[in-house]
């Protein structure tokens, strides 16, 4: 068969090693390939000095060409598997404190996977502490070579290690304020850090271009730009500063992770691990340019990249599984883009080659497969391919040239992370956590992430004068977090019936909770109830979405979800009697406001069209509960914006806003109240329109754009430009205002989007003020990918619309010359 | 900016034009670049012989050689645009029989446009062939080089000028008998040839990946292969033989269409025009393989290609729009195809380009980008925007060696159509014109599209000593035909309940009939008589479906369809009544069959577990009220395979067969009947596998299958081979099979479909009889789009899965070497 590796890696000269490798010094290759030190001189010099490789003012790269070849081949094996704290310590009992380790397991583990340790469990702080400060004690004080190990851990919305739990992604991303999350992120490395955590598994910036997909709330949303942007801030948080007592050289204290690398977010069918289908164009204009942006972009770490580290994805593009292609992970990753750090595989992914893309029909092939095309190290969760590796080197099938490149991106993120110094936790770990700051920030991100999606008449905000309110539906007396939370997270919580009681605890509010109905079911005997509420209050607020589990309960036989990974939708409706449930009280005539509490877009128009307020709350953090209460009761001003459309149906999917020009033909029909069908084209009866639209939210005060003008109407191609527009708040409170700025290359050599999103800013304007905003956008925003495969920016006009969302805008022309 | 044309087409030799093009004689080209011929001589020799492409004796090539160095630049322009009967015949009045023409019309109309006519009206067929005959007497006799024009019409289900109307391409497909559809496609060619047609507008290669799109029933299904060779059936059928008194060098009497050329099945959101989202990999292995099968890959006609012609397509594929995707249209389809024949754009299609896809801002550049990109002919429906090519030929913006190389293509069809010699109706057309022959063929056809889908406890075929059947629901007293026919064809059709009535004429049988519903409404005033006739019936066939309507009637203002161009549904639902009339009439207790009548797979689960027997038919033919009722009732033994998979709804859709291994995990979730929320993963509340899967089809007899046998089990790459079978009738009627081979490319260096049709074949067999059936399967059907972008068969094992569907098999390994 044509294996994948035929192809030849041309590394740039970026890669020193690369160099070291082709030079000379690679001819002198021992039969295994490996060695060139004496054994008992590997850890030392001859001359007793230190070795370059442990001296902390030597460069990163200086380090890396030291030590290298100075490894084994098993000891290089071992930095590209990842291992696992359950070698050496008893993890089945969450709660159990007891601090020993197992010897035997500890040597066998840390000899063979050592790359990496993943410490993803729940269990307490000091006995974690206990267990990695032991393996990292063995590994650099009783190997030859003294390599930490990264220490790793799940952190997408908060530290899983029982650190703060964050609204999900989605909701992250619609607070649309990168600065916040960037100041979040930072909160949920220092939580890792103290613990001696040094990788994150987040961000994640594929795009939720496919809703049924059970991972859409782990995303920031169906735009790249918008992901782009949230997904740096996320990474400029998580990795900022370096940890305690390391070399100058260091220049972060955790290393992000940016995943899934890439083009995973639209599986066929919207089912998990689905090929992605698409071309060139579709990879290059949507799915790379938040990697590119987020990650391997920004010159303020070596080689020109932003992020320590990135995770290819389980998925096939085009026929290819993205774990073994070679164009995505060689050619654009690492010789377009010149990352220079270490990629993991996803979980298991290596043996999904032989038991789901049937590329490999044994592990040997799949270590090669995922080494050579990819240049990675391998994750648990599968049958550790990689073990093959000396054998295949040994035997010729493997060029050990591929492990020695691989192995340097492993060292290059450990030295830039300062961990030959300093691998272990802090004693003092526990002042990092769960500060005050910390949830003083988390607060207001509960409060920016919550948008207004309908408020007629001013329903909301309620006032505190209002006699009763009635909570109802099966969200009120639930914390519902997003997947990607350790066991039990929940119990951190506030749900909103707690966060209702507390904000109106001074009050004469009188709260009136019925449940109504439950997430899982059509039962709908406790109706009556929840009807009863609503006839005795004044306004009635229905609590009803989807929901998803902690990390333990989501792939636990018998448990029930409709979101998460592996748990794919497909309808976006409401569950069992959840819609009946806001029907029956929105016909009860008392104001109905719906709070959609869910991981992704719910596709219900009647609710649109038929209750008086609707609220949308993606999975919210620690503080959910409360925040909702505040917006509902005008205590905070909504100012989250929708990061993904919301489509009519799943029939009408997808609902993207920046679909190629000109996708969408519109002649919609629909069907009357009263039963009667009314005929269109597009759809037959209903419409390609979402019922809101990518950047939709609104405010308690009301916006006025004026005065936009462009620094230059006249560009090169090469030219940057500012967006200028004056921003007032014309309403009767203090608000936040996302403003936002979409282009349209009007005519162009190849089919670009309608519109698309190209500068976002979130400024506070008291009554009365306002506010000039400018924003910059760089020339690159206005290229297109090119009939010759290349970004080019082409002469022509673009359209700069500016506005409160994607519909509403101030518009001007660019001309580009 | 950058536009396509900057590409440099290097046609091959089989393109002697090319050459000749190149060489000294296009050095002496006029300022004009056209001009070879002292203007008093072009269409005669100096020496006052015959010109040789007046010759019916030269070549195809010596002809066109002869014949383009003659003509003026606004000759070539003129054979490169789509005329149109309309410029010199009052067409208004479709009953209006006056057989004049307007002069000044037809010399405006052919001195400008005269490459093909358009003949598409429903007109009395006396006054088409005077005025058809009008205008090629115009060409021949008044022009200075007499050059006859194509005449076009549609005939993708039959010849549309009041031809014969045979089952839409779905259902046509659904037989699994190419060589039925082939004769079936003879009497196609038959009828329209008598009245002067030389090119009709099919077949449509487009494969149903994206059910919601309007077009579904004018394909042949989800499968490469079925229409591949079904569409190779009918062009070979359409094709078939000469026009009288032509040349021997003449190929075909009519010039089949192959469209729409091409990946336009999988529309974003299937709506129409919508693009293709898509790679290289996706475009060879599916949507390439049925036009270069049927229309490029026969080695029977100039060029090795088996159709005289294409039609490009109207949507963008991964950007590129595909009327001016150059390496679509000349890479693929000229160079490495060698298609000689002409292709023509699709109704308004280049100026789609300003203002649909927006790569061009103006007529000229979408001439531009057209003519140089696809070499094609413009159709009409749009500006013609090839009336600029002249004046962009003078200023030098367009390069005259496309239009050559383009007429070229169109004069070699003309040359192959044998049009030099006669383009004119012949006197007898009537003769040829809806036949006893024709009819038998119909009727057959009728019978074999037919799919048994379920037949509980066998109840089907019922009995004619059945005391009464109710006929229910607003497919019975109705013809559906699907779209492309002409206005009013209805007429010419057999409903349901005309089918049943004349079959039962002798029997005892009664017929309660009872509409129940409309289609368009969800008015159930109705049924309380539908339910009555079922309670009084001993069984209740209840037809429902979706509906198209005529090439007229589609497009007006203020009509109802559900199926057919531009019409695009959110759903696979029943629309209105329907579903809940089903489920009335069931209810009922009375044995019940439901007919599905329908253009597209309908999605509801429930009638497959709840009714006693659910038959399918594709939109039919003028005889498909009567074949339904033969095949109820057993006359007919129902032999119809699914060509495309009925998905459980929209949102589970895509549910085609030959997905990308491993993409659709199965971990299914379900309501029971008593509202039971039963969680699963994928999905959550549903299934990816869909009702019936293509392939599927039941018969009122049995077949075993013994002794599958392959030619060699173990062969090279380049080897074909045979699989071999024993089907036996084992059950107490006559019947017909399908016999289908599905092969699975074990492993593979990209990801290949879980599993592909690469053979079929339809036998008889009597009561108790066997049949032997020998398949050849070439080598290259195990070939795969490989790494480095080539046609390459692999060594390893291949699964061969032979059967009655693509579920029930017996299955053995060929071993590639």
């Amino acid at each position: 068969m044509a294996y994948p590796w035929q192809h030849q890696s041309s590394l740039r000269s970026w890669f020193p090693l690369a160099l070291l490798l082709t030079s000379a010094a690679a001819n002198d290759l021992s039969p295994r390939g490996d060695l060139h030190f004496p054994l008992y001189a590997r850890g030392t010099n001859l001359n007793g000095s230190l070795p370059i490789y442990k001296n902390p003012n030597a460069s990163i790269e200086e380090r890396v060409e030291d030590l290298l070849p100075r490894m084994t081949l098993q000891e290089k094996v071992t930095q590209l598997i990842q291992g696992d704290l359950d070698g050496w310590m008893n993890l089945t009992d969450p709660n159990d404190d007891t601090k020993i380790y197992n010897e035997t397991g500890l040597v066998d583990m840390l000899t063979s996977k050592a790359g990496a340790i993943w410490g993803g469990y729940l269990m307490p702080w000091d006995k974690w502490v206990y267990g990695i400060t032991t393996g990292q004690k063995y590994l650099m004080e009783n190997t030859t070579l003294g390599i930490p190990a990264i220490v790793q851990s799940e952190g997408l919305h908060g530290f899983t290690n029982n650190g703060t739990t964050w609204p999900s992604p989605i909701g992250l991303a619609a607070s649309f304020n990168a600065p916040l999350l960037q100041a979040a992120a930072e909160t949920i490395g220092m939580e890792a850090e103290g613990l001696g955590f040094s990788q994150l598994f987040a961000p994640v910036l594929d795009l939720s271009r496919e809703l049924r997909w059970g991972r859409v709330e782990e995303n920031y949303g169906e735009d790249p730009f918008l992901t782009g942007e949230m997904g740096r801030a996320y990474v400029l948080g998580v990795q900022a500063g370096t940890r305690r007592n390391t070399s100058g050289t260091a220049v972060a204290r955790i290393a992000a992770t940016c995943k899934h690398f890439t083009a995973y977010g639209s599986p066929q069918g919207g089912l998990n691990l689905a090929q992605v289908s698409g071309g060139e164009r579709e990879l290059r204009t949507y799915y790379l340019r938040p990697f590119e942006r987020a990650c391997a972009s920004d010159p303020i770490l070596t080689g020109g990249s932003t992020a320590l580290s990135l995770m290819s994805a389980y998925a096939s593009y085009d026929g290819i599984p993205t774990i073994s292609n070679y164009h995505i992970l060689t050619e654009i990753l690492r010789e377009e883009w010149e990352f220079p750090y270490f990629v993991t595989t996803d979980a298991g992914s290596p043996d999904l080659l032989i038991t789901w893309h049937y590329t490999c029909a044994d592990r040997e092939c799949a270590a090669k497969q995922v080494l050579e095309n990819g240049l990675q190290m391998e994750m648990g969760g599968g049958s550790y391919t990689y073990e093959t590796l000396p054998d295949q080197v040994a035997a010729g099938t493997v060029d050990i040239r591929y492990i020695d490149e691989t192995v340097a991106t492993v060292l290059r993120t450990k030295f830039a992370l300062g961990l030959f110094e300093n691998p272990y936790p802090y004693p003092d770990y526990v002042s990092t956590l769960r500060t005050p700051e910390t949830r003083a920030l988390l607060h207001q991100m509960e409060q920016e992430q919550i948008i207004l999606l309908e408020n007629r008449n001013a329903t909301l905000p309620l006032s505190k004068n209002i006699g009763s309110i009635a909570l109802i539906g099966p969200q009120v007396n639930r914390v519902s977090f997003g997947d990607y939370v350790f066991h039990n997270a929940t119990l951190n919580g506030i749900s909103p019936l707690e966060g209702f009681t507390t904000l109106l605890e001074n009050t004469s509010v009188n709260i009136n909770f019925a449940q109504g109905c439950e997430l899982w079911s059509n039962d709908q005997s406790q109706f009556p109830e929840a009807i009863e509420a609503a006839k005795t209050s004044d306004a009635a607020i229905v609590m009803v979405g989807t929901w998803s589990l902690d990390q333990t309960l989501l792939w636990e036989p018998g448990t029930n979800a409709t979101t998460g990974e592996h748990v794919d939708l497909s309808s976006l409706n409401l569950v069992g009697a959840q819609m009946p449930l806001v029907q029956a009280i929105q016909a009860t005539g008392t104001p109905t406001i719906v709070v959609f509490v869910s991981g992704k877009p719910i596709s219900e128009p009647w609710i649109q069209a038929n209750v008086d307020a609707v609220v949308q709350q993606f999975y919210p953090g620690e503080l959910g509960g409360l925040a909702i209460a505040e917006i509902i009761f005008g205590d905070a001003n909504p100012s989250g914006k929708l990061p993904v459309s919301f489509p009519q149906s799943i029939g009408t999917a997808p609902a993207f806003y920046n679909y190629l020009k000109d996708g969408r033909p519109v002649s919609p029909g629909y069907i009357t109240p009263n039963g009667t069908l009314v005929f269109g084209h597009q759809y037959v009866l209903n419409t390609p329109v979402p019922i809101w639209s990518f950047g939709h939210g609104l405010s308690y005060t009301t916006f006025n754009y004026t005065n936009l003008e462009l620094s230059s109407y006249t560009i090169g191609t090469s030219d940057d430009f500012n967006v200028t527009v004056t921003v007032t708040n014309t309403g009767n409170v203090d608000g936040k205002e996302v403003v936002q700025v979409y282009l349209t290359d009007v005519v162009s050599s190849v089919v670009t989007p309608n519109q698309y999103l190209a500068a976002f800013t979130k400024v506070f304007i008291p009554v009365g003020g306002s506010e000039t905003v400018t924003m910059q956008i760089n020339s690159t925003q206005l290229g297109l990918w090119s009939l010759d495969n290349e970004w080019i920016v082409e002469p022509g006009n673009f359209t700069v619309k500016v506005g409160t969302s994607m519909t509403t805008y101030l518009n001007t022309t660019l001309i580009v010359v």
